[in-house]
């Protein structure tokens, strides 16, 4: 499994206003001359590796195969935390072993891992707090040249996972989901599929019952509250031009409830 | 018309914390690998068709003919409203057909203006809330490998046009315009050309008179609310090391008079 | 000295939501179409051109040599303020002869600046808000297409430079130093290098006295307030998992103290 691709997106919770993800991509430009960075978010909340796997897998593979994607949520640097690299799909995928590629080995019907040890790649001297400009960078630029994953180290059997919340049934009409996401415009998006819950009659959300259900947003009226298939695939509850979560006071992580027919 | 351009820049008010901007640039690398993305902005006020009509016109046509330009500010997506593409100025913009294109088309001698309808283009299975991703990203990004336009749907003679402030003659000494944008540094952008009001003596904005006008920032004293000719072509008020949005309290639309000598 | 790299880097305090990035890189495209954009930041405080000049030192010399990184914080945009383009360790830059650049020349241990003249390269008509566009721009442009410096105007003897905060010995065993940043993570990033003061016990920040040390995040408790040498270079002041820069109310220049054994 080797890639030539001269495209790395970048995934970082390391904001937009400090000098870390411009280090990393003079890095990689070091290794790599010809590369092309596109940026799918630097905004993850500080930390949060959960949002980091959830935005990665909303975005990485609309690109095309052989796409290398970099991705740096890492509250653990310099820990015995091991640092991954994965081929899923064609695509290929440099991080911390934290969980923040969970959704891309669910996504993917196979995988490799390996653990990423070959530190004649890495940049020294190296930090023990910036590990995403001297191991994960030159890692994902050395990849864009062909070195093959195996190269990097061992196969990597069990890499760390986050748990994904799953729907419960709590009662034989009610089954409980959460929000996994908050986007900017304020839509709750939920761990709902549309065909996990095909005659749901209402969602419980807050301390509201929400039965309106469109398929587009000009259905609704101004200020309503509805549930709507969103763009990511899952149920979303939105606010005609008003933000949900505002309306609603949730936010990731809170439980709904559906109730089927 | 055609383009082959290598470069599409992106204005959304997709945010920067989502994986709304990346996944269309994944759709549009997965069409054209040569493609170089430049973001003009992707925080234009959700839904606020206005600012995006305004500050894709301060930038588009500085970028060489020949160059695509996608902008997405989209309140309707999913309505019956139409999708366009237009040719302009020797530039190319795909956009949905609700004024975005206003002050482009109002900016230029002649322009073309086509429907888009070429469904096979567009992504597929097609989602009713994010045809930034499935319908503006690949056509745009077909464009760029040089579909011409004429081939993406009919002609379409009247395109929605959002009312752009006029200057309103109230009295005979006495003009009324408007703020049309206030930037970072909280400059308030209005809608008076120097041309238009050559004789000027002050501006009422707020509770303010101002009487004051400089040609460069260095001419005014710290603190002073003065007028200056702004680099977009408006005249701008502005406070020395400070923000004159704060200061006066006015935001986009407010109106602004101009007392004539 | 000249340069054809593909590469500029950007480093402004224009911020992401309005059209001057955009508009920059336009007018750059027009002169060198290959070129490539990485941004460093556009986050920059507004007029802050300390702050400026620490991230772009930060940042740039992780870039190939050749690379020409573009700077525009500005405060004296229109005044007699020169304009100037400096060669240092292999790299170009172009900025306003205000201090921007400051550390980069403490940097490197020989450079050679040059005051722009060379006014054909200007934008027509010239602004007098928006040299970033008008000047920098287009003279950055024409560095990657290979441009001499020696041909933008004179050599600039003494560039301005802003004053660096040095330690100071206060007492035997007192010096006192600053804080230079603050970053996303809350992390303050002192003026003090772990060699400059090799036996500290503990450092006065705020109302604090901390004298815990770690080498790593993981070595802390959740919580606790620690000194850690920073990827920067310097001593940081962290809270593990928290903000030591709203835990200690403290930001750029305040002052520290540090006590040594």
């Amino acid at each position: 499994m080797a890639s030539s691709s001269s495209t790395i997106t970048l995934l970082t919770d390391f904001g937009l206003q400090d000098h870390f993800v411009a280090a990393m991509k003079g890095v990689m430009l070091g290794v790599n001359p010809e590369l092309k960075f596109v940026d799918i978010s630097h905004l993850i909340p500080p930390h949060d590796v959960f949002s980091g796997a959830f935005t990665l897998t909303q975005a990485c593979f609309y690109y095309p195969p052989g796409t290398i994607h970099l991705a740096v949520v890492d509250p653990g640097v310099g820990t015995a935390r091991k640092a991954l690299a994965l081929s899923a799909g064609g695509h290929f995928f440099v991080a911390p072993d934290n969980g923040l590629l969970t959704s891309v080995m669910d996504s993917q019907e196979s995988w490799t891992a390996y653990e990423i040890t070959a530190d004649h790649y890495y940049l020294k001297p190296l930090s023990a707090t910036f590990h995403g400009r001297d191991i994960f960078a030159p890692i994902a630029a050395w990849v864009s040249r062909g070195i093959p994953l195996e190269q990097l180290g061992p196969v990597l059997k069990k890499p760390v996972r986050l748990e994904i919340p799953q729907l419960k049934k709590v009662q034989d009409a009610l089954i409980q989901g959460c929000i996994l996401s908050v986007d900017r415009f304020g839509n709750l998006i939920t761990n709902l599929k549309p065909q996990d819950v095909p005659h749901f009659t209402k969602i419980l959300a807050g301390k509201q019952e929400i039965n309106s259900i469109h398929e587009t947003y000009e259905e609704a009226k101004e200020g309503e509250i509805f549930i709507i298939p969103g763009s990511t695939g899952y149920l979303e509850i939105a606010v005609k031009n008003g933000s949900a979560a505002a309306l609603l006071s949730l936010k990731t992580g809170a439980p709904v409830g559906v109730i089927l027919a």
